[in-house]
């Protein structure tokens, strides 16, 4: 057999974890990014940008066989800690015990996967190659490189693997048939940093995720391995109170003063950072196809990027690439085959996590808000509990069960919601919750539609 | 009461009707074109592009007070003509005795608008005036002019009325919660010309639509005043056939004799046509909000940019100038209500018509080829004679039903569907579908959906 070759364009987390697939599949692979090497120049400023790996992502990396050794170098948060206005802590586990999502350093682990790219014979990888075009039908792709030179690059397959803002997804704006919607929250955000104690220690409990929730707007701190955390603020882009109101230094103390009381010891110049920064916008994309011509694909956020909110984003860019990696033994390289199954196996899981990470802000941004939506997750952990078979919660689907697709967890959490609000009805709920007679009741109706036939 | 300034940007027919409707009621409009006034610069090369204008659109016309004189410059086309492989002539009427569309010359009736609204006090037009930048808080509209110079134009509102293409909507890309999605179909299109006879007559049957409906592609033809047609191919961009796969001179002839034998005597030129010109793409774009800070609205293609197959494009144009009209006597020029108010009553109409001209590509390209979906409209059209007040076929509330809202019609016509595919599934309905039993069961299915409550 004849060496098929790739084209993949994006050596981000999912570029790379694809390439590293590929080659172990005996293809050989041409891995483009654009920017230079992170091991070489520090193109992230010195910044520790952190991002969530749970289940999900775990299990693909295994699947791949790139070892979970990353694991190691990550910060486990079993729980949400939760910061009311007045400073008072409460604590929200994500799952049961001994379930956690992990706080990763995006950098750390797309040089992690660098390396172990490097390592495979079939991989040559090439560092500032903007994509400048692609011919969806010979998968010949066009690189400007340095001194305003371009390269062609011909190969069997390319695979679109270039982000949110991926360009081989915008070059397929103009083919026929091609769909796309962006949609832009009305949130915005800005990272601020709350660094280590002198010792290296964390300032902060170290294996949760804060979340400041005041429900139109939110800070959150995710934990670094140096004693760092990355917080992020997000928050109406207009309206009151919102980036666009919040111009003048004295409005702003006020803001984080009033919001924020507690952690203002804690964060390294807060009120400069935010009169600096400009507020990056949050934006979905959808696309249809993901595929082209059986020559080309999308992969990772290229072909659905997601809003942060349910730290979900390289999760299913991983997903995306285990699945297509069991696809090409399952349909023996027959990449007439390959395209359109994994097309039609994660578009409706990359629509299902899209939808489900845009609902997911109204829920963390309102955490402690609402005293009735904290009795209905304790009313929902308390029936998992007694009927595991029955009940999973949504967040739990979602995070800790990656045998469950992103779709079905949609579809199933619509369900518990209809049964839930019949449940949150009940008169006296606030008093009865934990009584015989409401389980009894969430029983029978989670039996009619979940139980067995 | 000092008098507001609207900014409507696009003097093309919606534009220019919108402005003459703000100016009636007694706004100061600024109107600015990025093209030449095409009453002096012939800006459309001699072709006449015509459109179909049907009820909504005259009715729109004449509740903004525009008297329906254009309607004597139309050609009314009772029934489409349907030209089957072999030459065989068919006949299809478009609704009942008396109904009709029309087809008008866009130029005509964009000219005709702008000298009606030069004749309006309150009116200044500009053309050449290129849009660079839309202040969105503020409505102050930044255009391109002569010279490289840059106009700034105050007003209290504007209105993005530039066409599927707006740059209005590309400068809302990125505002906070701003969606928008592109489709492209996987059709494209060339334009074609049949000339007058030397007597300036039609050298076909005038008063028709004419269509050769080949499945997975169409030649259609509309009469121009002048006795010439113009046509329309549509055709898959790439598969087979597809403009992407005929590329040489024999391959084209071939398949133009093949399809369209009877027209061939009378095209101008089609194979040469055919190879000189690049076939244009069909998309369809969808925007929400349609308006912005009670400041700025989209309205016309703008807002719902859709395909031509149901011939509703400037008909829904215009219902949406018609209905702007009225809400600003209704709500007593409030426009703190009458944006939201406009959005509201108009997005759902949009979005219906968009989904209802993407579905009719089928129905008017298969016209010919499935005798039971002809059969079928012969039933709907009996039992619609038979009884009025429970069915009214789907293309007729569409285009002669200006009182029933696009969004119901896409409503009841995918009830309907559910009953006629009922009607259809009766064994041995190609020989029973003029018998009582067939009229009797329609009528009980028709009665149980939309009968009296």
């Amino acid at each position: 057999m004849i060496q098929k070759a790739f084209t993949v364009v994006g050596g981000g987390p999912v570029g790379t974890l694809l390439a590293i697939s590929l080659a172990r599949h005996g293809y050989k692979v041409g891995l483009y990014e654009s920017r230079p090497d992170s091991r070489q120049a520090n193109i992230y400023q010195g910044k520790s940008i952190n991002i969530a790996l749970s289940d999900r992502g775990w299990l693909s990396l295994e699947k791949i066989g790139v070892s979970a050794e990353a694991k190691s170098q990550s910060i486990p948060m079993t729980h949400r800690e939760i910061h009311a206005v007045d400073g008072d802590l409460s604590s929200l586990p994500y799952g049961r015990e001994g379930d956690a999502i992990w706080s990763v350093s995006r950098s750390g682990i797309n040089q992690r996967l660098l390396d172990i790219a490097d390592d495979e014979a079939n991989i040559t990888t090439h560092f500032e190659h903007r994509l400048a075009d692609v011919d969806f039908a010979t998968a010949t792709a066009t690189f400007n490189i340095e001194n305003d030179e371009q390269l062609i690059v011909e190969a069997d397959y390319l695979f679109g693997a270039d982000g949110a803002h991926s360009k081989v997804r915008r070059l397929a704006h103009d083919l026929a048939g091609f769909s796309h919607s962006q949609t832009r929250m009305p949130q915005s955000y800005i990272e601020l940093n709350i660094p280590a104690h002198p010792d290296g220690s964390h300032q902060l409990e170290k294996n949760a995720l804060h979340i400041w929730p005041r429900k139109d707007f939110m800070l959150i701190a995710l934990p670094n391995p140096d004693g760092t955390f990355t917080c992020t603020l997000f928050m109406n882009e207009s309206g009151n109170p919102s980036f666009e109101a919040l111009q003048e230094r004295s409005a702003v103390e006020l803001f984080f003063a009033a919001n924020f009381a507690d952690a203002m010891d804690l964060l390294e110049d807060p009120i400069d950072t935010f009169l600096e920064k400009t507020a990056a916008p949050l934006f979905l994309v959808q696309a249809y196809p993901w595929t082209f011509n059986r020559k080309v694909g999308l992969i990772g956020d290229a072909a659905h990027a997601i809003v942060p909110f349910y730290g979900q984003g390289m999760n299913c860019g991983f997903e995306d690439c285990a699945e297509l990696d069991a696809l090409i033994a399952e349909l023996d390289h027959d990449w007439s085959q390959i395209f359109p199954a994994y097309e039609e196996l994660r578009k409706p899981n990359g629509d299902a996590i899209a939808e489900l990470s845009k609902r997911n802000f109204v829920e963390m941004s309102d955490l402690s808000g609402d005293s009735k939506f904290q009795l209905r997750k304790k009313i929902e952990a308390k029936f998992s509990n007694q009927f595991p078979d029955l009940w999973t919660p949504l967040y739990s689907m979602v995070t800790f069960s990656p045998d469950i697709p992103y779709a079905d967890a949609l579809r199933v959490g619509d369900q518990q919601n209809i049964i839930m609000e019949k449940i949150m009805a009940l008169p006296d709920i606030e008093n009865d919750w934990d009584e015989k007679h409401v389980m009894d009741k969430l029983s029978s109706l989670a039996s009619n539609v979940f139980g067995a036939a």
